[in-house]
């Protein structure tokens, strides 16, 4: 536990700080699957939830070409892409300490459109492979009328932040002699065994890379 | 599953319908523990996540007084706020059909400061009891100094929709004849058994509040 919390010190002292900051953003976005991306329209803000994949220091977004989203983002608007990994509840003796244990970033950039077939195609390559490692090679690529109905933005991070906290309560020195119970609810994003699809032929195996599915 | 599906196409067809509506995205919302808050600042786009708690049509909303969020949103700022429930990862035969299965929901609204300390401390009690039922009575109460360091905000809900999506892949009528596998990888947030703070007293036992938390 002292471990964890000396982690959660590190980072806080470091926001921004080159290599090691971007390690911990990259793995964060790694594992997580959702981001939440916010813009701005006629000064409204919106926070639309949607999978990325990350690319070197890019991030892949895909949707139907007549998302408004992802329109804007082509347009050259600034976004903002958050993503939170949840990994506990941490019940502290009082209230005010109560906390959770999380790892979150917080990503400013600007997107671009792919318009360019091959470096499209290759897009949704990595973007397969990524949520679904060994996918691509044994599934049906997308046919070219596919390909036009879906658009897909390559975000590049210009900067970012990660916010992570670890370990159990801290509570203040006088709580500890009390009756109260105090501890961390573990959390996590658990994926379950496949279940094949209830029109599946006859005889066709999950894949290997499908069984166990974790990020 | 087709019940599922039907269940979709139900709220895709109702966008914004009274109380139909009103209960799924409640539900949504209660099920959740974090929402991410999508504000505006000199036209760029933040956002941030929190824990959150339901209040009738209201979301309770919680911070450090000195939060630059919770500071925008108590100026009168409007704000969206987005949460997702993930159900599970959809594979087709066709990389286009692959997908998600999931509950979202997007409201738009306005924020006020708690200022009155009676209904603060009201607040504060609803927070911690839809996190975890119970809790309040069983553990310290918010000192007044505690009081000072914390911001509450009400979040009146103005406009609400939700979306979602379960069941199977949906591929094109002639990859069902191909041999790749399709189906569903089921997901869910799980919570395991709570852990005790190393420096809990003994005999203290776990409350069985707190025992399989789920929400």
């Amino acid at each position: 536990m002292s471990q964890s919390i000396s982690a959660r010190s590190r980072v806080r002292r470091l926001p921004g700080r080159g290599m090691y900051d971007r390690a911990v953003i990259y793995k964060i976005l790694d594992e997580a699957l959702i981001c939440h991306i916010g813009f701005v329209a006629d000064g409204q803000p919106f926070v639309i939830p949607t999978i990325h994949a990350r690319r070197d220091d890019t991030l892949l977004l895909h949707g139907a070409a007549a998302s408004r989203m992802l329109k804007h983002i082509q347009q050259g608007n600034p976004i903002c892409v958050e993503t939170t990994l949840l990994d506990g509840l941490v019940i502290a003796r009082g209230v005010f300490h109560n906390s959770m244990n999380y790892r979150s970033v917080v990503l400013f950039g600007v997107g671009r459109l792919l318009v360019n077939a091959a470096e499209k195609f290759e897009a949704l390559h990595v973007l397969t492979d990524r949520v679904f490692p060994g996918r691509w090679s044994d599934s049906r690529a997308p046919s070219a009328k596919e390909m036009k109905m879906t658009s897909i933005i390559e975000f590049t991070i210009e900067s970012a932040s990660a916010k992570m906290r670890a370990g159990g309560p801290k509570d203040d020195a006088s709580d500890y002699d009390q009756a109260w119970w105090a501890g961390v609810i573990p959390a996590e994003q658990k994926f379950h065994a496949p279940v094949p699809d209830e029109k599946l032929g006859a005889g066709i195996p999950t894949p290997s890379y499908l069984k166990k599915y974790k990020r």
